[in-house]
């Protein structure tokens, strides 16, 4: 069912018009009420009447993590307190946490969209949610409880934790749809098939999962264990919490609600807006938000955007599923690089350890880029051309995965230095990058 | 602020007429939509038509937390689960957990009760509510929740724990009104005072606590503490969740929102109904509820009821604080008398120890109590006349507190037997009681 199809299924021509009609109220919205983008944008000689076509949001400012920051805890709110009816926070593990303030309409604008998307998970009335996400500041919970609240659902809000609960839950309540993390539903997932849930027979027949990164295998996995089919659902708590972008039953992108979110896609280094299916960082605008507009919001979360009709017949851009952060992101020969797929070329190998560093030069005005992985202890004193044979092997998966050729060298076991915390996987010594 | 002027400063005569009323049609909806009503009631040849007066609510059998538990999970709803939108449950820590249901009409007349209650403490839009009660299957965190949308504060969503975060938020936020348990406040303003927090420059104005046992002493510490009135709130899941009663700024009894509740005392032995301000076991029935309307639940909660004006100019019913369990009641000489009460007293009376047996029987047809009391070391080898006295004391301040003379009994010190769960604080050897 779609929930909204006037919305969901406008022509894009449309679609566009009503978003350029948004952006301009909540450009003059945010720029009367909100110091810092009044101060930013006199400062920039830019100002709302400027932007007469979404391609001029591309005069804007960014608006980055470390800004709102500055703002904490209530700066970059646009309203008087009076009107803020609830606060979501970041959880500030590094540095001061970033404060989310919603007005009644934001909370009614933040159901609208999170019922949008339960229904691209088949959700009706009839259903029953086990939202494990956990409540409190962070947003998780409450978006999706505000939502199932629209959609009519019945929300059991036992948040996360208690997973022996959680099992006896699914099973006693008939739980028909259930809502987690990727790491915790797998977790859920072994501990019931410890405690006997009988998995081919429950009730279950759809599950959302968000708030994590995540790979194909890992919702295969999720989908194997609970048998039902797990959509992501995409959101972050400066722009609204969960719901900026969710998955239809195609699974081939998440549809982003385009009347409350302007997207763009940067190059994380020129900071130039990228064409349709380009990946490079995914830059947000609330098109419709009384508490706290936000405008360009670097995500630093990569991503890139289809305006393609779905199969679903929704017309609204899908976002594909996060697959690394910008701040990961490696430019080599203009190609952008992430750590986590040269991962994921070397998982595909045998005979190898899963240790690789990456290392950048710029030896002759170009750019080198060779890959250290160390072979296993019998591979090392395999014959020389087994090695040659796995190293050429890694090189046309690695190529596969980025588009470039680079060159491997393989190297003995345990010759790759370990770190107590974050390993160093990069090291790039050119000068500027 | 009023928030229901109409409904709680109606005329007795008219609250009465309105129960009535209510009580018929949720009698009605009751048996027609409830197996477990409308079986009970036909084996007891008793109907909703017979109930033509208030009083006649009497002739009704009580509904008991362990029949609650026999229709685990969904059992008592008394809607299509299509119209149920969100589940609660107790703890089941022991036994069974007894789930409530709501639709969207119940879960806005929770909100209703909890902003008259908020108003009672003095909260606006202006406010800034910081909610540590658990959010999840719990009550308490979502009952404030949604009050606190009806009024229009703002809701910090914090939940329980992360308490150094607690301090920093009631700081950075400048959080007007406290809601928490008695024992979580008193712990956070602990390390409040630890974190050089300036509860005398504070912007905290209002207290919300409840979901505990809880003592004036607890009040006055909380107070003391935090600068500012505290409020009690009561509930209980099986009936809606916290809001049931709600203290005022009178602080003399909790307002119960007497168009949703209606509110018995019993006496927990002879089950006959008390009058006003008779301690007993309190009794409530839901007089307006669609997912799981509750008639005539035994809380098992000790209280009185007054339905004497309040100085508020508020007119419903108040119920003093809950003083004990009725499981925990002894009945002596037709008197109830609560070990905390013989607890209370002897808090007030120095040179003894705090270990002491309560110690019930029936010699010659009548009723004897005695009070085992350890004395300390120095009163133990005081001299006589200094036992005496202190014995003397003691009887009088339990005489005092349950309004019965009873024996009391200095013993060695050491010479009660302690034991490692819960202390045996009761022997009672009449056949009946
Ligand atoms: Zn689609
Ligand atoms: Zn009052």
């Amino acid at each position: 069912m779609i929930w909204n199809e006037e919305i969901e299924c406008m022509s894009r021509e449309d679609i566009e018009e009503l978003q350029l009609k948004k952006l301009q109220n909540i450009l003059k919205y945010a720029y009367d009420n909100v110091d810092y983008y009044h101060n930013k944008y006199d400062s920039m000689n830019i100002y709302p009447e400027d932007i007469q076509t979404l391609k001029d949001i591309e005069k804007l400012p960014f608006t980055t993590k470390d800004e709102l920051r500055e703002y904490y805890p209530f700066g970059m709110f646009a309203v008087d307190p009076k009107k803020i009816i609830e606060v979501h926070s970041s959880s500030g593990t590094t540095g001061k946490p970033v404060v989310s303030g919603y007005t009644q309409k934001d909370i009614e604008s933040w159901s609208e969209i999170i019922a949008r998307g339960l229904s691209m998970m088949g959700v009706t009335d009839e259903d029953i949610i086990q939202n494990t996400h956990g409540y409190g500041l962070f947003t998780g919970g409450f978006g999706i409880h505000y939502g199932a609240h629209k959609v009519g659902a019945t929300v059991i809000p036992i948040s996360t934790g208690q997973s022996r609960r959680q099992i006896e839950i699914m099973e006693d309540f008939g739980t028909t749809v259930m809502i987690f993390t990727p790491s915790y539903g797998l977790y859920l997932a072994e501990l019931a098939i410890e405690e006997g849930f009988d998995f081919k027979n429950s009730s279950i027949k759809s599950i959302g999962f968000g708030a994590e990164m995540w790979t194909n295998e890992m919702r295969k996995e999720i989908e194997k264990r609970f048998n039902a089919p797990a959509y992501n659902i995409y959101g972050l708590t400066e722009l609204m919490g969960p719901g900026v972008g969710i998955e239809c039953s195609t699974q081939e992108g998440l549809h982003i609600s385009e009347d409350y979110f302007y997207p763009e896609i940067i190059d994380p280094e020129t900071l130039k807006t990228q064409g349709e299916n380009t990946k490079g960082e995914l830059v947000l605008t609330n098109l419709e938000r009384e508490g706290m507009p936000i405008i360009r919001f670097r995500t630093k979360d990569i991503s890139s955007i289809t305006k393609e009709t779905c199969q679903c017949g929704r017309t609204t851009s899908r976002m594909t599923r996060i697959t690394g952060r910008s701040d990961d992101m490696l430019k080599v020969k203009g190609v952008a690089i992430f750590p986590s797929q040269i991962e994921k070329a070397l998982l595909k190998v045998n005979n190898i350890e899963p240790h690789y560093q990456i290392i950048v030069t710029r030896p002759h005005l170009m750019d080198e880029i060779e890959v250290k992985v160390e072979a296993s202890k019998e591979l090392f004193f395999d014959e020389i051309k087994e090695m040659m044979n796995v190293k050429k092997k890694i090189e046309e998966y690695i190529e596969s995965e980025i588009g470039l050729r680079v060159k491997v060298t393989l190297v003995e076991p345990k010759s790759i230095p370990r770190s107590k915390g974050k390993a160093v996987r990069v090291i790039d010594t050119r000068d500027i990058h």
